[in-house]
């Protein structure tokens, strides 16, 4: 696609557009980072972005740049095509998508699919092969189910959403809109709920549900919870990412990020726009507070107030705890120092 | 079905019933927390149950209580109907039970299965679509297949196991009676053990089994390895949550709960009803004592008495972990200390 | 088989043989460890394992011993039959394959799999039960793909790859030869990459590719993403074990080893031969060099010199992470004595 064509196609779907320059109107045909970007590819910079060294030396065909007049002049002297945009990350975004458009799925049923008993089934189906969708589940219209996935009974999926290769979804799921659930996620199975017993572990039924609202996505080989009573779940616009566990009778707000190998033990409740990074776990019944941000390996035992950024294990603020680690690697000396002191006086 | 049907049931299963009060014996559907009951559900208590004060409010249509006047004349003064027992929470386990029975699988074969040669059935299998069972293997009576599994050759499965869909079984693993392991998991794969040479990593084959006991639970997307000789074994009556790590060789004693996203490296040998909360990790070849309970994100390195409540990473006992990280927190302070104490004098 | 045909099959393979004793040439029928071993199982020996003790009173038929002349002279002594060898470890690993080896795969194609169109398929394949391939795959000679397998369009399969059961293989996946990914596992699907808008996490298009290069093991569950741009690289001969997460745009170098459950962020560069213990964890972009060892749960965050041992978190040098945790657990103590240091003196 030449540059100039981009460009058109941003402008139409309103993405903040400034001053360009077209230089010869390259042919577009992929993205790459800027050190590795041929003259067919199209690149992007961002204010403090550390590959702006890059841009004298870049070979790439076009690129977004923020409004900055010191990366501007570069790209002019450099003679190189460039577009500025309030934000060239999410322009960089869009030019993916119109480089790569997604294959339209092959509408339809395979017809290895197996369909239960009283399943409803929308329109603009992709349905692949091996999949298995049980009796009175709901298929909304345009999902895609990917080949191999295995859906229970009185599954409900919103119209839009899509279903990679392989995945489980279990009995009285109900997922909404334009959701992406990944390869060999399973969502819905029982909640890890037994009593002590004399005679040993005694099984608490899992018989709630997960609900998962609109534009979520969760990763491959996640594990989503159903609890004993009432519900999991998921706010619109959560991603999470692979190999996430999300225990029974959790509740995420809207618009949450939870990064590879995070751990939400049963019933803690987590607000809006939290991050959680990756291998962070969070305990049983734990509140956390909306715009919460754990770093990774992050230990979460208690209740957190919205907004804290927090770090280690047990969690403390953020701050708290890189002065608390930076002294960590001084303890051995420290105590030596205490030695000396407490150390009684020489008659 | 009402109240009154309920207590009945019960009371078949030898509960440990005592008063009651039926009140209207209302009819009871499904069960929910006492914060979120309606009044066709049934609710339960028990004694430092941090809901106790939602009893007052509830619109529960019943409620299990535990042996406490307290509690048993706010029912009254409410008029609700209730139930007496000696373990309120054991019994609404068993009222979720009688409310939602499990749908009884579909027996047969379904057409789609894809059985080996040599392959002994039992009597009352449900085998579900896509299911593939290679050669020599056992599949014993009333064993539930959920579609996609694969079993590899010369497996055994005993009577009344359920295998959710999707999971993957390897050769020789042995798998006892009423076993339930969840969607994605991955039984009896080759364990990692690599011998380093100069051209590489040199796979050291795993020809040994895994051996699973009876009324064991396996979580989602949960891995079992086999080890190189000798066998990996699970004790009877152990539950293990998702996402969980055995690797090859590791023993567990019986009654063992592992949550979820717990590692146990190779060769480990855990007790009997032993312990481990998320995220916890076990190196090679430690030794874990009998009733050891381990806390969230605790790393075992070396071998642990039994009884122990160890925390933290290195693990130490819990007690002790709570006082060293209540000082953690205060390490920017003792160094500023320590420094000012050291510091020369003025002249 | 019998001992002397074992060393006969092991000298042919220039493993390097010394000095041997037949005693009655046992027949083997398979390796056990030297305490658990019968009259038809052969064991082996290192020099400073902890099983040495045990050779006294195995009952094994055969031992492979190191160049160790009070071993030897104990199995000269029990008049068992020995061979004593440079690596004993992997002369077992040989004699496991000797005695175990793999069951040749059925070749062909099980009708039930599902081909797309303009697939490349090359010789001696074997793709099992209810596989699925996209179109304009290539599968390579001799590759077996097991049941349950999918694969997505545009993916490349080296010769002689091994794909277990449930695998899920995304689009411009690209694996090299002689690679075995085991049950579960998921290559090539979309990183987590989201922006941040007024609207919520706007998706960046991950239309990079995975690239696995020869001679890599990846483990049961675990997951490879895709990036934005560029490339996913795993170095030639690189293993890694279960439920581990490498994410988008990460590159491994060439013979590193990854235990199960680690998580490797975006863009984390990774040298040759580097060994992460599990549970550990690379934050996003940093560069770990050649060499390095980090051991269990070591969270690492800012890049690592090569041939650098570390541990903890943050990660420290391991030799002074050892002596902090020393201290770290006598700081309820340090900090008593610092309070008394700095009490007020009694007037």
């Amino acid at each position: 696609m030449r540059f100039s064509k981009l460009i058109n196609s941003l402008q139409h779907q309103t993405t903040e557009c400034q001053q360009h320059y077209l230089a010869e109107d390259p042919e577009i045909i992929n993205g790459a980072s800027l050190d590795q970007a041929k003259s067919n590819q199209i690149s992007f910079l961002e204010i403090g972005n550390s590959l702006s060294l890059k841009l004298t030396s870049t070979r790439a065909g076009a690129v977004l740049l923020p409004q900055d007049e010191s990366l501007i002049s570069i790209a002019k002297e450099k003679n190189i095509a460039w577009l500025v945009l309030g934000n060239p990350r999410l322009g960089f975004a869009k030019c993916l998508e119109l480089l790569n458009p997604k294959p339209l799925p092959v509408e339809g049923i395979h017809p290895s699919a197996v369909i239960g008993k009283n399943v409803h089934l929308g329109e603009n189906l992709s349905i692949g092969a091996n999949v298995c969708v049980g009796q009175n589940c709901q298929i909304s219209d345009g999902c895609i189910i990917h080949p191999g996935v295995v859906i229970y009974e009185n599954v409900l999926l919103g119209s839009g959403t899509e279903i990679h290769a392989n995945c489980v979804i279990h009995p009285y799921s109900n997922i909404g809109e334009n959701c992406v659930i990944h390869s060999n996620a399973v969502i819905g199975s029982e909640g890890f709920g037994f009593i002590p017993t004399e005679k040993g572990w005694y099984k608490m039924p899992q018989t709630g549900i997960v609900l998962i609202e609109n534009d979520v996505e969760i990763g491959c080989n996640s594990t989503i919870d159903r609890p004993a009573v009432g519900e999991t779940r998921i706010g619109a616009g959560t991603k999470i990412d692979n190999l996430v566990q999300i225990g029974h009778g959790v509740s995420t707000g809207k618009g949450c990020a939870m990064a590879a190998q995070v751990g939400i033990a049963g019933g803690a409740k987590i607000g809006h726009g939290v991050i959680l990074a990756g291998q962070v776990g969070v305990a049983n019944r734990v509140k956390v507070g909306d715009g919460v941000i754990a770093s990774s390996k992050c230990g979460v035992h208690t209740d957190i107030e919205p907004g804290q950024v927090i770090s280690g294990f047990p969690a403390l603020p953020n701050k708290l705890w890189l002065r608390c680690s930076a002294n960590f690697r001084k303890l051995p000396e420290m105590a030596r120092s205490l030695r000396e002191l407490t150390r009684p006086m020489p008659k």
